[in-house]
């Protein structure tokens, strides 16, 4: 059994409930954040509040508690599950939103849930063969601010299922920024290249920008999409995908259609890094 | 004190409350619908409950229960919140979500909660003087589709307030569009002009263009920012501001800078309408 938070109080996943008049569920003015556990760390700890902090001031939601009594928080619900029975390690969801309001329409004070779910691991079987995304010609309204707006890959999901795919691939007159819920990066040589605009920060994008330092020449800029033509790899990262490759993007198969050396040296690399978190 | 109905359940609204995994919550993955009671009678509600299916069938949720059905409910949360003390004319809010996401994305089946909710009416000062609006670069994603996404207003609350406006007016490369939730009508002569694309088809908008006909000649067509400067009125329509003129828009004042007989005659039609329903 998973604990969760919700505006100071602290119960089962399953008892909190959040009132009519909240402003996420009715004006879809919401912020989240998400982020694993390892070894029963909170990993990126620091990087995660910082970009919560910066959502929440993007959106003028002043944030009700402060960074260590959030951190007090997580270490109480991470006991609490662990002692319900929940695996050692989890993930954690923060959602943040204008609150209650009576008019239907003006912030008074944020509503703050924090919870605590099980990880759903990418299968196996991806990280072997490489995945398929289709191409959408969408962009993120405030991609920087981790919004609770997720409607477009909802709406699509039919067709990322006909297509046999996995998700969808960002782009916007040509230029690719992000997918559904994870960045993008390609390979080229030594160059890691990744879009560096209406993207959402990932913190595992950032993590495995460090990683790479010392083996690649990394480029964070605008990527268009002709510029996957002549991709040996291209690899998606996120909270739980990792270092995820992308073999298929459309009709394209990225370079010989199967997972690359360089790819899976950043997943290992990835892989150790939070082996000793 | 008010009713409301959730997923079957009909009940005191401020005991009503949603699930933390609620895909509305998390995912602002919701639409909605509003509408309010005449003389005890639901306002237009063949057009409210056709553009609520619309709307659903578009985020491809279907809907869990039919239109009598549906009806059926809303006379008993009518008769339930009269009975416990309600003023006899009330506000319905429909929001219906993609439901409870075990795994935080797939739509398994729709939440849908009916509220009745007291009206909140426009102070009779607003309609003798009319009211200024701030233009806002800006157009709602799936407009069409009245989805719970208004995070744009609710984050642009700060700067309204500040210029002593009380809405934004979207335009985008040029072209009106509407309020933040209302459309916009100009008058020019014996024109009445409104924006055709990326607005909610307002109710309101469609009852003042039917009770417009024999006295004006309706265009709904684009409508650039360039055509606003020889307006000789604007206003706004919507449930709760029936036909409310705008007399400032940014720095331009629209013709005299005073309400117009043509938003009065318009006005006084709605009101005569509603009177008798």
């Amino acid at each position: 059994m998973h604990y969760g938070y919700f505006n100071g109080t602290i119960a089962p996943t399953d008892q909190l409930a959040v009132g009519v008049t909240d402003l996420g569920l009715l004006r879809g003015y919401g912020l989240f954040d998400y982020f694993l556990t390892y070894n029963g760390r909170p990993f990126q700890w620091d990087w995660y509040w910082e970009r919560f902090q910066n959502s929440a001031t993007r959106m003028h939601l002043p944030l009700p508690i402060g960074k260590s009594e959030t951190y007090a928080i997580l270490m109480t619900l991470l006991e609490r599950s662990i002692a319900a029975g929940a695996p050692a390690d989890m993930a954690f969801r923060f959602v943040m939103t204008g609150g209650y309001a009576p008019d239907s329409i003006s912030v008074e004070r944020a509503n703050l849930l924090i919870l605590t779910e099980e990880i759903h691991p990418v299968p196996q079987i991806h990280y072997d063969q490489g995945v398929k995304v289709i191409l959408d010609e969408y962009v993120r309204e405030m991609a920087e601010v981790k919004s609770t707006d997720y409607k477009r890959v909802i709406l699509m999901a039919q067709a990322i299922k006909s297509a046999g795919a996995s998700d969808l691939l960002y782009q916007k007159g040509g230029e690719i920024s992000e997918l559904s819920r994870s960045n993008f990066f390609i390979v080229k040589g030594d160059r890691l290249i990744t879009p560096n605009r209406n993207i959402l920060h990932g913190i595992t994008r950032r993590t495995i920008i460090q990683l790479a330092q010392n083996d690649f020449k990394v480029q964070e800029r605008p990527l268009m999409l002709s510029e996957l033509y002549d991709a040996e790899e291209a690899f998606t990262t996120s909270s739980t995908k990792k270092v995820l490759p992308i073999t298929q993007i459309g009709e394209l198969t990225v370079g010989e259609g199967h997972v690359g050396p360089k790819s899976k040296f950043l997943l290992e690399r990835f892989n150790e890094l939070v082996k000793n978190w």
